[in-house]
């Protein structure tokens, strides 16, 4: 359980948002514009670089609700969540993909790690500003998410299935359906 | 200058806002929750959490900004901001603040990092569970913010005077007056 009394039994972030419904409130709106606002990148191509980014902050519960999210964008086979971990070596993703994973892979260790020539890559690539900035938003926003699910310590399902309802919900409801 | 065309001169998370003001929007609104909203906390306590776990993360603006807004807290010092690069050395902070420090310590190197123990200290010197959460919780939201600011590469200026218009406002104007 909780390192503190929730007063709920729900999971990672959920039981922090009934907790705590005043910032739950733009954490929510913050993560529905990032992940499936308009936007040039495809919401699984976001939800990909959001389970990527969790994966490395080892923070289990993320990892498998954006990993499950990117599958049910997809064709909701929750295999996507092992290769996720594996760094996409069976998963087809673009070569600017690639390019603005490495952006946020250099933002979920520190923001100046990111160098010019990272950035350069990207555009190489044809990833827009808008698109690196966003990709720079959703890495240090699960930088953030990650911290607050696990800092104070939450409980979360061990097994990949317990997340396919979830991420079914995120992907096709949104995060603005789950504020208290 | 940043690495992506803002399309203004303007320093920190500040030229990020205007380029992108659909997600300054909830970043200012859970700023201002977090760190201007009610709480048993003081502003000072919060901005100081913030500023240290700015100085951690090796962001000069955030670290500057966040630390002269709890000088105009206090009484407009501009010389906190060396002293919280000091751990607090010479400023006089509670005990139950310096224990929710290290929380936020923690917490900036990894929410899992975050032991029982911590949280017990805390608990032993007088916070409250509220308390914690919103420590967790500004300390990773640091995380974001820090992150979002450096690996964008935008510009901030050196000297600690420079901060101390900013300071003055965010203290006493807050965080919804700057959306764009």
């Amino acid at each position: 359980m909780a390192y503190i009394n929730l007063d709920n039994k729900l999971p990672g972030i959920v039981g922090l948002m009934h907790y705590r419904p005043e910032t739950a409130k733009p954490l929510n709106e913050l993560a529905e514009i990032l992940l499936r606002g308009p936007s040039t990148l495809t919401s699984a191509e976001r939800e990909m670089i959001a389970s990527h980014v969790s994966y490395r902050n080892e923070c289990h519960f993320c990892h498998s609700c954006h990993g499950a999210a990117a599958a049910h964008h997809l064709d909701g086979n929750l295999d996507l969540l092992k290769d996720i971990k594996n760094n996409f070596e069976t998963t087809e993703i673009s070569a600017k993909l690639r390019t603005l994973l490495n952006i946020a892979e250099k933002v979920q260790i520190l923001g100046n790690r990111v160098t010019e020539e990272d950035i350069e890559a990207a555009k190489a690539q044809g990833a827009t500003d808008i698109e690196i900035h966003d990709t720079v938003l959703i890495a240090a926003a699960f930088c953030m998410y990650n911290r607050y699910v696990d800092g104070l310590g939450t409980w979360a399902p061990q097994e990949d299935e317990a997340y396919d309802e979830t991420g079914r919900m995120l992907a096709h409801e949104g995060y603005l359906s789950s504020i208290p």
